[in-house]
């Protein structure tokens, strides 16, 4: 069973019911809360050996933990508030281990205003944490994965291609999505955490829409690996939003006025029967795979 | 360091600020929500080789997995509402092993009505799974580890020493903590998760206050293990909990009357300088020490 498929066979065991507005299946789910606000939940397990290697520095585990989960909560256009963690650790490792990857939690969740609110400790083979957040967005503010429309124009923040060198340290892009949430009509968004490919395949196929992405339109990072491997590489954390052409225009005149928001026109988004397309350097357009970085 | 020293360490690091009311150092943390109502949340890691055998059937993984966070829930008066779940799964575990074990939570979310609302699933070396409950509690309903006052007697529900038995697919006493929470004034509860030693400490520690535990009282299952063993032996996952004299009167004449609380008497909270004490069969008190199943 792939990823694709499993998260539809738990999306159907376990349908959201009131007052869940979305359920499995987003970045983050979503529930009633006040008035004016929903509440959002997202939660993140990293490995070791399958999110960082064995020599990972401790503080920056502790750092991915929370940066990848605050990611989640970026891409629905809302804040992390609270968090809880748990970590499983090997008995060898030292206090000077845990006391470091704790500074690296503390650090980034300072930076991006969140408490910690809870936690469990356990004895493990492998460096495991898992990173719960809840966070809080104003109901209009909202942004899903599935709200694209045929004719929105799609973007992507920063550069991609330097998830391998930069996913332990990484930050999030919640300054950004904030922005986006607040000023403009952004009808879909996700965050890249398997690549490109992979995750404009989640965004059309919750869409139900097509797309047409232009290989010379991606931005890559100056350290980037190769155009083609970036598409299919994991760990950018940067996001992927789309929105209607006059809003977009607006996104762009904002974009130049400012410095502060970078974000790259990469694409159109078509009906579904158009696939999912890469507009390669020669003019032809290619069946883009969902294959990315596969966590199962 | 010992588990009761980092948990030391790490609240005093992570302080609860409002709208926080409690954060690290209970069995859930405490957040404002309505005006008669507090929310919940609590997160527990199990980790195959630490909290289940390599063996252990899927199904009652998940059970396991769900149980040991509804216990928390309960032990703070309160009601589970949503999950989110998170899981390690070896490469080489069958479809099958992974749809026993949605199976497993499945279940006993529908048995204590709590939905599923979000989930991440990757790819590790042993089978590992994360569940954070958010839940719900009335106000004047909130049961704390910390309210044990002087004169308090000490009760458990249901009998101790068959954890290791029955610790992978045990009920969680949610009913008979909402029973106690809605009728009558618990002043301190926890869940026995590490045996009645170590939770006894935890919650004399955090009330400030001694106790002092009768040997002869403490209730044992049928095929329970030796008494020495069992008040040292964790995951029976009873209540531990603390009342005043008058209001443990109406709990134990509602006790009798109905047979849907099954709770004993073993003992009373003292002042702090008495420490806590286990009163053996010859009369002697002895110190009970805090050691039990340690999780680090």
């Amino acid at each position: 069973m792939n990823e694709l498929k499993f998260i539809k066979y738990i999306t159907k065991r376990f349908s959201a019911k009131k007052p869940v507005i979305k359920g499995i299946g987003d970045d983050c789910a979503v529930l009633e809360y006040t008035k004016t606000k929903y509440m959002l939940f997202t939660t993140d397990m990293i490995i070791e050996g399958t999110h960082f290697s064995k020599n990972a520095p401790p503080y920056k585990i502790g750092w991915k933990s929370m940066a990848v989960n605050i990611s989640d909560v970026a891409a629905m256009g809302g804040l992390p508030k609270y968090a809880l963690v748990s970590c499983g650790i090997p008995k060898n490792k030292s206090v000077r281990f845990l006391r470091d990857m704790i500074k690296g939690i503390a650090k980034i969740c300072k930076k991006f205003n969140i408490q910690v609110i809870g936690g469990d400790t356990n004895a493990s083979g492998k460096v495991t944490v898992n990173v719960t957040l809840a966070g809080e967005v104003e109901k209009k503010c909202l942004i899903t994965r599935s709200g694209a429309r045929t004719g929105d124009l799609a973007f992507v923040t920063g550069a991609l291609g330097e998830g391998r060198r930069k996913h332990m340290h990484f930050l999030p892009r919640l300054r950004e999505a904030r922005i986006l949430a607040k000023n403009f009509k952004i009808n879909s968004m996700i965050d890249l955490s398997d690549g490109l490919a992979m995750d404009l395949a989640r965004l059309t196929e919750a869409s139900k829409k097509g797309a047409r992405i232009y290989k010379s339109l991606i931005p890559l990072s100056e350290k980037s690996e190769p155009i083609d491997r970036s598409i299919y590489s994991g760990e950018d954390f940067e996001l992927l939003f789309t929105a209607s052409k006059p809003e977009s225009k607006k996104i762009i005149k904002r974009m130049g006025k400012k410095e502060d928001l970078p974000v790259t026109l990469i694409g159109e988004i078509l009906d579904k029967r158009f696939g999912v397309k890469l507009v390669e350097d020669d003019g032809k357009a290619r069946q883009l795979k969902p294959k990315g970085f596969a966590h199962l």
